[in-house]
């Protein structure tokens, strides 16, 4: 019979620090949704000490989800654990992710300490922890750069003070994949109770490895893979939850098996790259849009003659169906109810009506409606309770013209103009927004994404804007990118001018 | 001493087969020089008999490139051999590659024959590319299927035929970094003659193993790598060079070098994403704009107080130097030279010229130029012996109005003039352009890259156009999006229309 390995997602934590990256509440609460609904073991769902907005995301989430374990990180500092386990108190099952760097750069550098003393804060830290919630993870930071016989002692200590799970992170990115096989069998042999708690490995993907020295870790016996939707996180990235999970089940000889539902996999990639702003690039393994197209003319010719002279897995495992039906103008509500809630999204009453009825006036523009048209409609509902509204836009640009825009505001009832010259129509659109509000933004990250096949298909806009401070996020979509990146520029406004 | 490893550059042949990613000749023979530039030991130049084109890029590559050797592509058929020796006549170092699928579904599905038969091929299509040219490279293909028994068979018999490389392909991406090392091993050790050749490999990403992959057979005795920058290629993409480079650089261990200069790879790596039409993305490995970018409290911290907590490479190393001066208006000719030839450009004296004016205009509007403009204002010079230009173009667009673009060209002198609206800005451009080149064109894809930090940076247009069964890519830069739309438009009408 075949192990099970569990799948413990941190696109909400390790992704979410990500530069740009940053989700609201609401967005997260959907992301944690659709992990459920995918299946996975645990959700990190932030790290409570370290924001308000990181404390109120854990609460929120752990009253919206119900199956996955909700997991708060913390540093091995007491006031970071009581913090957790009060973010954490409606979690239906709970746990509490804390540690401290045990390689020697992260003792003597960061710590300033010595291996002993680092030992003792190990097991004090999870004791304290142990007082709050039964189910305690404990990471060894930069494991992959600690030496094994240290390792295994402080891993050693930390279950005998009662760990359930102990992660072993490759946090740099450095290992290779026999070495860190290598250090998790070391554990296994070597740990005294090893079998009393669940090996965890914590991989990033520096040197491309990450996936790779996962998969080493669990043929050596970790059975918790720490991994992220799309492989996002600082840096390089995490493990990507796709690419461990399709190994998994291409090598039956690994003897493993998740509860992931793997038809799910593209729909939640789709999701956590339109909400988070991180584009996955056209040949990302599993989720990519080329990773499962064939061009070549040898190739072609061996695909037509039998699918698995190329293929190793069926897009369809994965959720990708070309056969899908498109959507259309005659397309009914309940059609597009259906559509949404394969691709992981489902809108209440109210918002569905609302998508519905942008979804006919897109279609009365567009023959057909796809997959990412849909996400953008059911993605904008969000923004009907806005306090400050587009009311109404004039751009004039061309070659050998000065981009001209005239803009009307709508700000709680009362309406305002403004109009400016600029270098584009989207620069010249944005001069007159600021025109109306006049405070001190600054556009930190502009991004308009328009992957598509005709003229007339929709534009995305993200963008994040500096305000007092913090940093604020807009988005829109529309078959106007123009239009698109203005009204993404007032949703990022709306975040901050309540 | 440390074992030198050979880099088989393959971003020419199986990376720019990938959908959308084509180029043409002028833009293969810049990647070439770069690559030179970069220190690769071989470059895959095209598969001539696949088309005209394929033909005489190698054919122009070989003329342009002086060091690395030249390989060209074909399968196991003589008139294949043929026209790769006729195309590789002006290398100054030339290969043939060629060779024949070994694995039971190719045996059996494509080629509907047997194991004897396929043997005798390779031998038979070995000894005829040997009578063109000296260095000979066979490819086993789907190697990583191929029972290790009949493929050590193949690979002794091709050697003994004068195979002077022999390339191990993971075709379809399945194999996992042990077994396909074990792979590697048992050719090592059970192959006569093994020490004539070169053993080589080529790795597919499709679980996200290519570059374990790689390193684990270069520990078991390969010493050639075939990859791409940026690891393009078919579906999920090939072995990406800057990680395997980057991997023997930072594992002192594994005893390998390579004649990389990795101070070049950045800079190639920005050109091949920018001319290829393929985005890396964020959190790509060694290239991707966060590959070196902390974000998290606990890390900058950690960061701060030593480089070595969290980096294990210096960004320097791969090009990427922070510090680098940006240039603003006051720069002159030689500054702008200077940073294109850091970035890998090296114009003639009259496009230097004509970039330098476009330099000084954009330089006008923006205070600070980066990289990317520089990369794009070097890209567009292209443009000015177009048959088709743009004379003027006007369009007006909004939230409650209709989008209404009036265009003109100039048609090898003679004007024309149109107008037309849309279901956006762009729309209504292309169709006005539409209605003066009365032709059938289908846009197939249209991206709009704006991955900036402003409304007035520059946003980029890659387009590809169906016209008469071709594919024709056209690609413009500009402050305005929709300028650049239109021209990218216009770009690619030039590559069918002359």
């Amino acid at each position: 019979m075949a192990d099970r390995l569990f799948i413990f997602d941190t696109t909400l934590r390790d992704g979410e620090q990500v530069p740009g990256c940053q989700l609201n509440t609401v967005e997260k609460i959907e992301i944690a949704k659709s992990l459920e609904t995918l299946g996975v073991d645990v959700i990190e769902a932030g790290f409570p000490v370290s924001s308000p907005g990181d404390f109120n995301s854990v609460v929120e989430i752990s009253k919206a989800v119900t199956w996955p374990t909700i997991c708060a990180l913390t540093r091995a500092v007491e006031t970071d654990i009581r913090v957790a386990a009060d973010a954490l108190k409606y979690a239906k099952h709970k746990r509490i992710h804390t540690g401290i760097g045990t390689s020697d750069y992260h003792i003597r550098h960061k710590f300033n300490s010595n291996r002993e003393e680092i030992l003792e804060r190990a097991v004090a830290c999870v004791k304290y922890a142990k007082s709050f919630v039964e189910d305690v993870q404990f990471y060894a930071e930069d494991a992959g750069r600690t030496d094994n016989e240290y390792l295994a002692r402080v891993v050693e200590a930390v279950i005998k003070a009662g760990a359930t799970v102990v992660n072993i992170p490759d946090t740099t990115g450095y290992c290779l994949p026999w070495e860190f096989g290598e250090k998790i069998k070391y554990l296994m042999e070597n740990v005294k109770g090893v079998d009393k708690a669940t090996i965890a490995v914590h991989c990033h993907n520096d040197l491309g490895m990450a996936t790779a020295n996962t998969i080493s870790a669990i043929r050596n016996g970790a059975r918790q893979a720490e991994v992220t939707i799309n492989g996002i996180g600082e840096r390089a990235g995490n493990t990507s939850l796709e690419e461990v999970v399709m190994t998994c089940r291409c090598h039956k000889d690994l003897g493993i098996e998740t509860n992931i539902n793997t038809t799910r996999i593209y729909g939640i990639s789709r999701k956590v790259s339109s909400l988070m702003n991180m584009p996955v690039q056209p040949n990302k393994a599993i989720v990519g849009r080329n990773a499962f197209a064939h061009s070549s003319g040898i190739h072609q010719d061996g695909v037509l003659k039998n699918r698995e002279s190329y293929e190793i897995m069926d897009p369809k495992d994965v959720g990708l169906d070309e056969n899908s039906i498109l959507l259309t103008a005659r397309s009914g509500r309940a059609a597009l109810k259906h559509r949404l809630s394969v691709l992981g999204i489902e809108l209440t009453k109210e918002a569905l009506d609302k998508a519905y009825e942008s979804f006919l006036k897109l279609a009365d523009h567009k023959k057909e409606i796809t997959d990412d048209d849909i996400m953008m409609i059911a993605g904008r509902h969000h923004m009907a309770n806005h306090r400050i509204k587009l009311d109404f836009l004039q751009v004039t640009s061309g070659v050998g013209v000065h981009a001209v825009a005239s803009v009307g505001l709508d700000i709680a009832g009362e309406k305002f103009e403004a109009c400016s010259s600029g270098n584009g129509p989207v620069d010249a659109a944005i001069n007159a927004v600021k025109l109306i509000i006049r405070r001190t933004m600054v556009l930190k990250e502009f991004l308009i994404q328009a992957f598509n096949k005709g003229s007339n298909d929709i534009g995305k806009v993200h963008m994040t804007v500096e305000y007092d401070g913090g940093l604020y996020y807009g988005f829109s979509a529309n078959t106007d990118i123009v239009a698109a990146s203005c009204e993404a520029f007032i949703d990022a406004i709306n975040k901050f001018i309540k």
